[in-house]
C-alpha cells in the first residue's frame, strides 16, 4: 500500500508501476530474457532458458523476504538471484547454473528500471494527450473570449482565453515531444557485466547483448552506460520541465479561480475539492496537485544531476540515490498530469466575468495604446507622462479613462474622437492574438 | 510494504514511522486528544470524549478505502473524519456531533506530522549517539596513529586518525545539537481551525488549544503556524546538515578503503557488502548508503524551502509538497545514520598500512616544513623554489626527500643535520594534533 | 561594477561586501592580523609584523592581475601572498620571510569569508529590524481590520490584517534569531595550516591561533574546520529560511495588490514600479525582488549542502563551489530584505476594500460557523450537507447566506434568529485573533 | 571586474559575455534591430531607424547610472530606453518617438538574453570540441592499456583506459548534441509587447516580428514565450547535464591521480596546481574546477525549474530569478569545459602503474571469471562460495589467486591448468572492450 500522500499526489497506475511488485517483475523480466538470449546464441541449452523463464514469475517470490535480505548487500538483485536459483533448481537443476549468467546486479537493476520507465512514459503520454486535446478545444472555443492580460499580477491590455490556452497547449506539446525524444534515447538496454566489458561472456558478449535487447524490445546502445547517466537524467529533466509547464497552467487557473477574479473554475465533482471546515468551498484541488509537483520536481531533478558524478565503473551513492528519486519524480508528474487533464477537460469558463473584469479597470488596460497614439505628437516621454496623469485621475475619481481622455485630449486636439473610440475597443486591442493562436495550434510535422 | 529501495536506503523503524498506518494513527491521536481536551474545558461531555477516543484505533479503519477517497478532496482527513463519525455513531450517537469539533484538516495533518517527527527525531538521535560513542572511542584509540593528511586528494603533512575521527565526532555532535534545538522549536501543536483564528470555538479556543497541547504532550506555540513553515524547515535543514556530515565521513572512509590505500575498512558481516559478480569484494555498503543520502538531502531540503512561499491562510502546493518530502528526508537520514553507526562501531583500522603510505611518499609530506625551515635564510620565494626543485628530484629519482635534502642542503650549510632529522620525524610533524583532538572531544556544558 | 541583475535584485552594500575589493581586503586583514599575532607570541619581530600590517592595504594591490594569476593555482591567495611579499620586501626585507607564516591558503580564504559574512549578517539584521518594526506597527494598527481569510486561494472565515501581519512578524523574528544564533556558531577563526594541525608552527600553534582570533575579534573554535562546513551551511540555511518567510509575505502582499482584490499596496515612489509599456501600472516591484530571492535560495542552499561531502583534509570541488554561492545567497537575501523593509514600512492598506470583499462573499465565509451551530441538532454529516445546499443556493441566486439561512432554518426551528445574527457578525467570527496577535507580538526574553 | 571566484571557476570569455557591457550591448542590439525592422515594414521612416541604430552603441551609455536607476523599476530597460531616447533626440528629434516602438521591457531583456546565450553556446561548443578530440585520441592511444576496473571504489575485472576514455567521449558528445538541439529550439526571438499580443502594432505585429527576427538572425517562434520558459530551461538542463558528465570525468581523473593510485595526471604548467604550503604538490586544479561546477549546476538548474511556474502574462519572481542564474550556470560550465579541455589534452598516463596496480590485486580481479568457470560444475552458489573462500586465502596469505586456485582446483580436477591460465590472462579478460570502444568512437550521422 503506497503512502497516503502519494495516493493523493500521484496516480494509482504510476505508483503501482514503481511499487515493489512491479520492480521485482521488471528484474525477473531481465533474468528471463537473458536466459533466452543466451539460448539463442547457443551459450546455454534452450530447455534451461525455458526453465529459467518459467521461474521468473513475481508471485512465486517472497518480496518481503528478498527486500529484507537486500539490506545486507545493498542490492535487491543478490537475494533475488539466490531465490531464482533455488526455484530453478527445483524444476531443472542443471539450468540453475545458467541463471544470471554474465550479468551484474546493476545490469538487472538498470534494465529493470528502463522497463519501468518505458511504461511510465506511456502512462504520462496518455494524460498529456488528454491535456493537449482539451487545451486545443479550449483555445478554439475561446479564441475570441477577451480577458484582462496580467503582468506582475497587475492588469494589462486584454488578451483572449484562447491565446492563454494556446500558450499552455504549445508548452505542453513541446514538453511531450521532449519526453518522447529523451525516452527514445534513454530507454535502451544496460548490459555490461561486472565492469562494462561483458568479460564473463568471452567473445560473444555483444551477440548476447543483441539478443537480449531483442528479447526485451529495447535498442542496444553503443556500450554499457552504467556510470554515464546522462540519458536517464535527460529523460528526467524533460519530465521535470513538463511539470514546470503544468505548474504554470495550474498557477494561472488557480489565480483565475480566486473568488475576487472568478473567471474560470476547476470542474466540481461530488466531494471533489471539498473542505472539512468550509462546506461551500470549491477548492482548486487539481491545481494544488500540479503545484505541489512543480514544487518537488526541481529538487528531485537536482538530486539526479548531483548523482551523475559517478566513480569509475560503479558509483558509490550517486547511482543509488536515483532509486527512490526517479519514481518520486514520475509519481509527482503523473499526479500533476492526470489532475490537469481533469481540470482542462472540465474547465468552467465565465466569459461574462472576464469581460466584467476588463470593464472594472475603467479603461486603464488601454493606457499603453493611448500612450502609443499620443507619442507621435508628444514624444514618448511626454506621452507617457500625460497618460500617467490621466490614469491617476481615473484611479482617484473612479471615472473611465476613455471619458477622461475624451475630455482632455479631444478638446485640446491631440487626438480625434474616432481614434479614441478605436483605442478603447477591445477587438481592436487584441493585436496578433488570432494569429498567435493559429500558429500555436497548427500541427507540426 | 515499503519500496525495496527504501528498505535498503532507510531503516525499518523510520520507514514504518511514516508509513500509512503510523500516519493514520497520528491523525487519530489528534482527534482523540481533541475530544478529551474539549471535554476538559467543558465544551463537550466527557462520555462523548471517551467514545471518540475509544474509536480512535487505527486497526478499525480501512486505510486503503480512506486513502482512495482522499484523492477526491486532496486531504486524508476528510474521509477519515467521516469514518470516525460513523464509528462513533455506532457506540455513542450523540458523541458523533463532537468529532473534529473546531478543527480543520490542516490542524490534524500538521499536528499528526509533528507527532511523527517527534518519534523520527528520537529514532535519529539513537543512532547519532551510537556514532558519537564510536567516534569518540576511535579518536582516543588512534590519537597517535599517523596517516597521510590529504588535500585535494593529494598527500600533505601527516595527521593522526584520531584527529580525523575527532573532526567527524565534533561535526556529528554539532549536528545532533542542531537537530535537538530545532526539534524543540518545531515540535509544537498546530491548532487554528479554518483560517487560524479558532473561530468555531468562540471564546474558548485558546483554552481548548492549551488542553489539547497538554493531551499530546506538545508545547503550545504563540499562534497557529499553518502557513509559516519556518520551524519545520529549520528542523529539516538541521537534519540535512547532519546528512552532509555523515556523507563527509562516508566519503573519507570509502577513500581510505580503496584497495590502493587500504587503511581502514567497513566491518564485514556474513553477506554484507557482497557482489553478485565478484565474490571476494568488500564493498563499502554503509558508506554507499550515507553517500546516497547526501546526494538526496540537498534536493529534498530545497523542495521544502521552495514550499515556504505559501499563499495566505492555506497554501496551494507548497504545503502539500511537504507530505512526501519530509518522510523521504528522514528516511534517507535514518538509513545514513544507522549505516554509519555500524561502520564506525566496526571500523577496521590498519595502522601499519597508514604508516606505509606515509613512507611511500618519500618524505614529500614534509616539504612544507622543510620550506618553512629554509625560509628564514632564503626568503619564502627562494625556499619554495628550492624545495620544489628537490621534490622534483624525488619524483624523478625515487630517492627520499630527506636524503636528497641532506646531500644538498646540509653540505651547503643551509640547514643542520639535526634540524633535518626533526623535520622528517613524524611525531614532530603533528603540531597541535593532540590538542585539537582533546578540544573536540571535551564535553560541552 | 556588479552585474545589472544583481544591482536590481540585491543591495549596493551587500554586493560591495562580496565584491573583489572587499574580498581581497578581508584576505589582507587575515595576513596582517596573523603577523601581529605571531609577533604577540614572540614568533616574529614586532617590527616585521608592523611592516607586514602596513603593507596589507588593498589599494596597493593590482586586483585584476592577482585575479588573473589566481587561475593558475585555483587559489586567490597564492598570487596575493606573492605580491604581499614583494611589497614587504620593499620596506622591510627581512620581514618578507614572515609573511603568511604557518598558514595555508584555505585559512586565509575561509577566515576572510568569515569576516565578510560577519559584515553581511550585520547588513541583513539592519533591514530585518526595519521589517520587524514595520510589521509590529502594522499588526497593532490593524488588529481589528477584518479581511477575508483565504485558504487554497479561496475565501474562508474572516481574520484581521493585524493577525496576518503578526504572523509575518513572528516568522521574521524567528528568522532573525536563527541567523544570529547560527552566526555566533559559524563566525569563528579558521586556522589550521596545510592539513589542520598547524604543524608548521611547532608547539605554539594554538597560542598563535588564540592571538590571531583576538586580533580579528573572532572566537576560536575547538579545532580548524576546513572540511567540516556544517556551521557555515547552518548559517546559510538560516538565511535561506528567512528568505522563505520574506517570500511568503511577498506572495501574500502581491496577491492582495491584484486589482481585483485591491486591499493593500506597495508604496509608490517616483518611477518605482513603473512599466515601459503601461504608464499607469503600480507594479509590486518589492514583492518581485523578494519572490525572485525565494526562487533562488533553495537551489543555492542545496549547492552548499551538496558541497559538504568533502574529501579528507581539503575538498576537491565542494569547497570551491561555496565561493560564488554564499555571496549569491546573501546578495539575494539582502535584496529581498531591503525590498520588504520598504514594502512593509510604506504599505498602503484599504480597509474599506477589505470589508467590501468580505461582503461580496454573501455570507459564505460564515458557512463553517453555521455548520458548527447546526451540528448539535443535525450531526456533522447532515449539518455539512445542509450548509452545502444553502451555499449552492447562494451561488446560484446571488442571495446572501444569512437571508437564505433565515428563511429556511429559523422557520423550521433549527436555529434562532438571534443565533443566526451572531453567526454572521464579523466581530464574533474572529475567535482568538486578538490573543494570537498579542502572543506573537509579545517580546520574548 | 568579475568576482575573483568567478575568474578562477569560469573563463574570461564567458564572464565577459554576461557582464554589464555585453548585457547592455545585447539590449541595444534589440532596440536597433527593432527600429530597422519597423522601417522595413514601413512603420517608421528609415532615417529614423538609421538614427536609432546609430545611437545604439554601448560605449555612449552610462552603465553605472542606468543600473542604479534600474533599481526603481526593477527593469534595466526602462532607464536604458530613456537614455536612448535622449541620445536619439540629439541627432534626430522626430526619431525619438519611434524608439522601443511596440515593445515591452521583457521583449528586450529576453531577446537580449537569447543573443547572449547564442554566443555562450558557441563558446561552450568550442571547448567541448577540444575535449572530444582529446578523448578520441586518448581512447585510440590506450585502446589496449589495461587498468583495474573499479566498482564502488573497489577493484574489479580489468578494463582499458581506452574504454574509460571512450565512455567519457560518448557522454560528452551526447551532451554537445543535446545542447545544440536545445539551443536550436530555445534561441528564438521574443517579441510580444505588453501582454504577448503585439497590440501596440495594430495589424502588422507579425510582419514586424518577422523582420525583427531576420535582423537579429533568429528564428521566429509560433508565438511570444514570455511566460513559457520551457525552451530556455531545456537548454539550461542540457548544459547542466553536460556538467554532470564533465564532473564524472573529473572525479575519475582525480581518483586516478591520487598518489596511492598514481595512474594518470593533469598536465603540469608553471605554477599550475601549486600550493602555498606544499611546494611539491601537483593539485588536480582542472578537476577541481569541473567538480565545483558539478556541485553548482544542480542547484542552479533547480532554480530555473522552480521559476517556470509563472503568473499569467508576466511572472513575479520566477522570471527575474533567471537573471543571475543563467549566467552563473553558463559561467560554471565554461570553467569546467575549459578546464577539462586542458586536462584531457595534456593528460599524462602511466601505463606501467596501471599494470602494477592490477598485479597488486593478486589475481582477485579475475575471481568473477573463475567463479563463472566453476559454475558449470558446481552451480552458482557453490562456485561463488568456493571463490570467496579462495579469495579469503589470498587476502590472508598474500598469495596470488592463480596460485591458490591452481593448488586447490586443478589438483581436485575442477578445472584444467590451461583453463586457469586463460582466466588469469588480462587480454582474455577484456571481453567486448575493443568493440565497445569502436562503437562509441564511430561517427554518427
Amino acid at each position: 500500500m503506497p503512502h497516503p500522500a502519494n495516493r493523493i499526489l500521484s496516480t494509482e497506475a504510476m505508483t503501482a508501476n514503481f511499487g515493489p511488485e512491479a520492480t521485482v517483475r521488471a528484474l525477473l523480466a531481465f533474468e528471463g530474457a537473458l536466459s533466452r538470449a543466451e539460448a539463442t546464441v547457443g551459450l546455454i541449452p534452450s530447455e534451461s532458458a525455458a526453465a529459467i523463464s518459467a521461474a521468473c514469475v513475481v508471485d512465486r517470490f517472497g518480496l518481503n523476504d528478498i527486500t529484507n535480505r537486500a539490506t545486507q548487500s545493498g542490492s535487491l538483485v543478490i537475494p533475488l538471484v539466490e531465490d531464482l536459483i533455488t526455484a530453478v533448481e527445483k524444476t531443472d537443476p542443471p539450468a540453475a547454473a545458467f541463471v544470471h549468467r554474465g550479468a551484474t546486479s546493476q545490469d538487472v537493476i538498470d534494465t529493470g528500471l528502463v522497463l519501468q520507465l518505458r511504461n511510465a512514459v506511456e502512462l504520462l503520454v496518455t494524460d498529456i494527450l488528454r491535456i493537449e486535446a482539451a487545451l486545443k478545444q479550449l483555445a478554439r472555443d475561446h479564441e475570441q473570449t477577451p480577458l484582462v492580460g496580467r503582468t506582475l499580477l497587475q492588469p494589462g491590455p486584454p488578451i483572449t482565453l484562447g491565446l492563454k490556452a494556446a500558450g499552455w497547449y504549445a508548452a505542453i506539446r513541446r514538453g511531450k515531444r521532449r519526453i518522447e525524444n529523451a525516452a527514445e534515447d534513454a530507454l535502451v538496454l544496460q548490459f555490461g557485466g561486472a565492469v562494462g566489458t561483458l568479460s564473463a561472456l568471452g567473445d560473444i558478449g555483444l551477440e548476447v547483448a543483441e539478443a537480449l535487447a531483442a528479447e526485451l524490445d529495447l535498442d542496444l546502445p553503443e556500450a554499457p552506460w552504467h556510470t554515464h547517466r546522462d540519458r536517464i537524467v535527460a529523460l528526467a529533466s524533460a519530465v521535470a520541465i513538463l511539470v514546470g509547464s503544468l505548474g504554470k497552467m495550474a498557477r494561472d487557473i488557480s489565480l483565475l479561480m480566486q473568488s475576487e477574479v472568478d473567471e474560470a473554475f476547476e470542474p466540481v465533482e461530488e466531494g471533489r475539492g471539498g473542505s472539512s471546515a468550509m462546506p461551500h468551498k470549491r477548492n482548486p484541488v487539481g491545481c494544488m496537485i500540479a503545484l505541489s509537483a512543480s514544487n518537488r520536481a526541481p529538487g528531485l531533478l537536482s538530486t539526479l544531476l548531483s548523482g551523475m558524478v559517478q566513480e569509475h565503473e560503479r558509483a558509490l551513492g550517486g547511482w543509488q540515490a536515483e532509486w527512490p528519486t526517479l519514481p518520486a519524480l514520475f509519481e509527482a508528474t503523473a499526479g500533476a498530469a492526470e489532475a490537469m487533464a481533469e481540470v482542462t477537460e472540465g474547465l468552467k469558463v465565465d466569459a461574462k466575468a472576464m469581460r466584467a473584469n476588463i470593464e472594472k479597470t475603467r479603461g486603464l488596460l488601454f493606457s499603453e495604446t493611448l500612450a502609443g497614439a499620443l507619442m507621435k505628437k508628444l514624444g514618448k516621454a511626454e506621452a507617457d507622462k500625460m497618460v500617467r496623469r490621466l490614469s491617476q485621475t481615473v484611479i482617484e475619481t473612479g471615472q473611465d479613462l476613455e471619458i477622461v481622455a475624451r475630455e482632455e485630449l479631444v478638446a485640446s486636439g491631440l487626438i480625434t474622437g474616432e481614434e479614441l473610440g478605436q483605442i478603447f475597443d477591445i477587438d481592436n486591442a487584441l493585436g496578433m492574438t488570432a494569429k498567435f493562436i493559429d500558429r500555436q495550434l497548427r500541427e507540426k510535422k
